[in-house]
Order: structure tokens, then sequence, then C-alpha cells
């Protein structure tokens, strides 16, 4: 309990600085362990979850979970932060991340079709103060989306791809296509699952894409195919270590949200053997 | 739930061929999964769990944390079969332990300090049908059980060496200078953590000593000294891609057991990342 009870003291000065220095990198190296950092001071990536993962659970638990893997950053959905949440209670979810020395760095994947819906999800973006948009927006809202950026020079706008469950944004590729010729800031949240799934090579799609790269979705898959589902990461068929490498390579500084869906009612044990592989791979690869 | 019931047959039917099959080698390679097989075919030693990591739980609950993390080897407590067990109660544990796809690969720790005690752990290995005894004798009984290990001639007896806290049996160096004129089955199971923590250095010792090295027991400490706490492997002092390497080095065969003496109310999230972050040494080192 002894251990308990430092780590929750040292995590939660962590958050307090967090909210105090503003911006992810100031909250980034209160973050990161002395060990950690020591090991790879160069990294200018972080670890987080993204809060699907927490579909089945209320933000405390998903809080908790993360202080307990040691993790300090989350992509808030909107179960835990409603869309329509107001500014105190947007003050509240801040302070209640901080005491678990966790940044809620980005919101998302919001779904948009409308131009309403669409306005919504930028001005709640704003409101929570976060400079990731994780959007699954229609083709034809694209053009919108785009002219929205224009008013909102803090916001990138990550589309979030779905692999061959759904019938558009698919894969990088995909998403490269539709958005090259718009605004730098739109384009997507790399899920490597989703992008194995629909035949794709999330390695080399983070070399070619990386410029448009703003978040990443960790997860490993069963099968490089449709067929694949969600297995814990290290268990399946995604190359960690090259994906490490080649986020070293291209300089990515996102984050990279675990998104596990697998035993969504006790992700728990998965939840964690997921983050000390990936751990492993970034201390020692 | 599809992926939870296709494990448990899959695990089941391992742990029934294990228990067919009969010896630790055919046990092995029913356990380890294609990929990590094709990863390092020439590895010939195995994650396991000491029991004392689970305590506090019944061995169900440990048997289930086991299957869910994917790791096939148990050091068997007498918490969880007595020393005065029967032989169809050794019989049901077996295949409890199969269900699970889990074999009982030794004993142990069992404290002795008397003949009787020690003909009564000795009595008790065979029963249960294990090739490794960890035991914590005094160095008092150590003739006499230098002598039983002639009536055993399957069992290696593998002493437990406990650090500074207890002022016998500290580290790895004190062992070896005890029994390197003994019975060359009179060894010690190389406890890293506690190795460390009595100022030694676990990756060094493996190297000199691995002739007398029967089991191991894995742990990450806070620090190097008697002030270290456990911690989940990865976030404490030991080197283990090091450890890793050597253990490749000098051949060792037997199973790297986790004893994993954090959070022990609610451990599994810890036993989980230590899991992960060991299945990535072991599959990028």
């Amino acid at each position: 309990m002894t251990i308990s009870r430092r780590s929750f003291i040292k995590t939660g000065a962590a958050g307090a600085l967090m909210l105090t220095a503003g911006g992810l990198d100031a909250a980034a190296s209160a973050c990161i362990s002395p060990k950690k950092k020591a090991a790879k001071t160069e990294d200018k990536f972080h670890l987080g979850a993204a809060g699907y993962t927490f579909v089945k659970f209320d933000l405390d638990t998903a809080l908790k979970t993360l202080q307990r893997a040691d993790v300090h950053y989350l992509c808030i959905k909107d179960f835990h932060l409603p869309l329509n949440a107001t500014d105190d209670q947007i003050a509240a979810f801040h302070a209640k991340c901080a005491s678990y020395g966790v940044t809620g760095y980005g919101v998302g994947p919001i779904y948009m079709e409308t131009e309403a819906e669409a306005d919504r999800a930028f001005a709640y973006a704003r409101r929570v103060g976060v400079k990731v948009l994780v959007g699954v927006p229609s083709y034809e809202i694209l053009p919108y989306v785009d002219k929205k950026l224009e008013e909102y020079p803090e916001i990138k706008y990550a589309i979030h791809l779905h692999g061959p469950d759904i019938n558009i944004f698919q894969t990088a590729s995909v998403i490269w296509d539709k958005v090259k010729d718009l605004n730098p800031r739109l384009g997507m949240c790399l899920d490597v699952g989703h992008d194995l799934r629909g035949g794709a090579d999330p390695v080399e799609d983070l070399k070619k894409y990386h410029t448009r790269v703003f978040d990443m979705h960790f997860k490993d898959e069963s099968e490089a195919s449709k067929a694949g589902w969600c297995v814990e990461i290290g268990r399946g068929k995604i190359d960690f270590p090259a994906l490490v490498r080649m986020m070293r390579k291209v300089g990515y500084s996102g984050v990279c949200s675990l998104e596990y869906e697998k035993d969504m009612d006790d992700p728990f044990m998965g939840i964690a053997e997921s983050f000390g592989y990936l751990k492993a791979v970034i201390a020692n690869s």
C-alpha cells in the first residue's frame, strides 16, 4: 500500500503541473518517469488510451486504470464528457483527470454528416481545449470540415480510419487521397489495426503519410484481413518494433492511444499486458 | 466471448496433451503459440508463475489469470496443494491445471530445518510428479538434503535465495559456495529481484552459476539495494533484455516464473503488464 500511495502522490503532482503549465509538451515532460525519459530522451510521442477502450466503464475507472498502468494521456469520448458539457463540467473533468495524472489530449472519434454536427464538434473541441479532434465525417461533409479548420487554427482534424467494416475511409491511403489537397491540418488518426485489416501495411503507411498523421490508435489483430479480431498487443500480426522505429524515423510527436476492443466487459488484464508489451518495445527497440 | 471460448478450447486441448504426453518438453511444445514458437524456436526456457504470486487467491483464480495471460507453467505452493495431499487430490489438481492449459512444473518454496521436514518435502515432490523442488533449507540440514538427492534421481533441488531480508542464502554466490562440492542436482532458484537487492548482478550470476540454476523467479525492483520494493517488470532496475540474452547464451532450459509481490490484494494488472513486458523482451531481444 505504501507503493500505491507514493505513486498516487507522484502522478497527482504531475497532474497538477499539467494544468498549470498548460500545453501537452509541459504535461508530457511532467508525465514521463525519469527511467523511461533517461532511456529515450529523443522520443516525441507518448503512450495513451482511446476513450472507447472504456466504453463500458465510468471515467473514474478509466483514469484509475491508466494511473495503475503509468499511462498519462486519454482521448476523450463523449460518454465520459458529453458534447453539450458546460464550461464548469469541462473544468471538473480536467481536474479529475489531473488528480490521476492524466491529460485529456484530444476528443473523439466524433461522427458528423451535417454542418450542424461539424459545428458542434469543433466548438466542443475548442471548449475542451484540445488540439486534436478525431472525426468520422461523411465524404459529403469533408469540404465543410476543411473550411471550418480556417476558423480553428489551433485544431488538427484526424479522420479515423475504420478498415473493411465500413465503406468509407477504410485505410490511410483512402484518407490521404481525399485530404492531400486540402488544409494541412486535415489528416488522419492512423488506426494500425483497422489499417492492417483493410489490407494495408501500417508501418509503410506511417512512412508515406506521416505529415498528416495527427493521432494513432494502437491495437493488434489476429489476422491481417477482415477476419482479424482485436488481441492483446504482441499476440497478433502487427510488427510493433518496426512501427516504433518508424515513429522515430518520421519524428511522430503525437500520442499512441491503445484502443483495446477485446473482452470489453473485463479488459483490464488485456490493457495492462498491451501497455507492458508496448513499454518494452519503446524502451528496448 | 467467441475469442475466450476458442482460447479455452485451445489451451484445454493443450492441457490434456500435457498430461498424456508426459514430461515438460511435450507440454511446452503444446503450450507455446505458433507465433511465439516461430519467433524463437531456439528458446529452451518458458514463462511461468510462482504460486506465491497468488497467495491471497484460490487455485481457480490463479489458473484463470495464467490462462488469460497465455502463460502455461505454475510452481505449486502448498496453499494450493497441501504437503499432505492424497494421490487423488494430486490427480484432481493436475486435471484442473490442465483444463486451463497450465502445467504444475515444480513445488515450493518449501521451508525445511529438520530431517522429517526434508523427508516430507521430497516425498511430496515425487507424489506430485515434478522434477524441481524449490527449497528453503537451513544451513544445518543441507548435508541431509544432499544425501536425499541420491534417493530421488529425478529431482533437482533449487535453493531459493532471499536477498538481504534473511540471514542465509542471500544471493546466488552464497548458494554456490555452499553447494559447489555437493550433488550436481543441488542448486538454486535464481530470484533476480532478491539477488539484485542483495547487491549482486543477476545477469552475471546466471552466467557464473548457470550449471546449478534449476529455476528462476522474475520480478523487478525499484532500487538495487535492500530499500528496493517489487514493481511491475520494466519499471525497475533489472535489465531484462540482457537477462534474456544471457538465458539464451547459457542455454537455460527451465522456467522463468513471475513472483509478483506488489498490490497482492489486486495484482492482476501488474501481473499482466509484467508478462506483456517479458513477452516483448523475449520476442524482440
